[in-house]
């Protein structure tokens, strides 16, 4: 049987290490492909179209949108910026389990699209730990981490409707959760009804 | 936080191997407890009371119908089989995952007194190889083997109430699968909504 891929959400509070884990958990497990969101915002340096985004012009991303060639996308400070479908679709078909790092109203229309998605919101042991890790960055200002701890107090109120949690306190733990996780995903029973299917007509055939 | 035990509803064909498969598990993995059904047969030679079998009296047994204390039962050649419920939920409350090796009837009754056990079906990879493996045994008639593919056909309808699938076809991965499969099920969201409600609550008191 063809092992198809499944479409994984992952959310989560600002400051919980999304980033980190997800770049991890390529790193580490086989079988895995991150999608590459596409923006019209400029490159910084250092920055690969292809590998960090996209990088397309306003036409371009709005012939996109025009043409459904994205998931979702929305429009941050002026610039777009989307998730681009072909590649998505292209690396399922190929079995590949593709994960979308994405905030929780994009989250919400691809789930809407793609309700076989699997969903995962990462968060902090607690908020202290959150407000910790954003003040320890020692980038961002007193109102940027206010801000922020704002946004997480909005974001936690759609926690239910995702279907797992992870808490990140431990990055390699938090990893190797989130991998068995997916694996688990694929037992599931609805995702593998051609089997199920199969070894019921094969049942009726032999008796 | 304090960890509660999942249910585990296992079900699956007879003859995909699922008495040795949850007995490895249990061997092999800690923070679980095999649930113990009660029985008016008698004990065979070398069975004790309390490890293969609770062996009660029909009147023992019929009072214990009666206060509610199975949950569930039934009567196969002339004698009771039940599921005590006094030892589930006191491992449950321990933190430890009990295992519930059940057919498909008996399932159904638990899962909905407890709608978030977990639900799992051993599967043989075909038809094929589960007649292989009900032949092998050597020990069954022809007459017994038929009855139990007719059986397992008739099983297989009822699949898809089941959460989980897994494919016995190496007992050493299916029980890693399995293992896998539960450990998941702990970071499910409706899973942790004590410990959500908390850090909403701290967020909240941040802001």
């Amino acid at each position: 049987m063809k092992r198809k891929g499944i479409l994984i959400i992952i959310s989560g509070f600002s400051g919980a290490g999304k980033g980190t884990l997800v770049k991890k958990l390529v790193e580490k497990y086989d079988g895995y492909a991150l999608s590459i969101s596409a923006t019209t915002r400029e490159p910084r340096p250092g920055e690969e179209d292809g590998r960090e985004y996209f990088f397309l012009k306003k036409e371009e991303f709005e012939r996109k949108i025009a043409e459904n060639g994205l998931i979702e996308y929305a429009c941050y400070c002026d610039n777009y910026y989307g998730t681009p479908r072909a590649y998505v679709e292209e690396q399922l078909e190929d079995g590949r389990d593709v994960i979308l790092e994405i905030e929780i109203q994009g989250a919400h229309k691809v789930k809407q699209q793609y309700p076989d998605a699997l969903t995962l919101f990462v968060m902090t042991p607690d908020a202290e730990e959150l407000r910790y890790r954003l003040e320890s960055r020692g980038t961002e200002t007193a109102e940027v981490i206010e801000k922020r701890m704002q946004r997480a107090a909005k974001e936690a109120m759609g926690i239910e409707k995702y279907e797992y949690i992870v808490v990140n306190d431990n990055l390699e733990k938090c990893v190797d959760e989130v991998h068995r996780i997916i694996m688990a995903a694929h037992n599931a029973a609805h995702r593998n009804i051609e089997f199920i299917d199969n070894i019921r007509k094969e049942l009726e055939g032999e008796v």
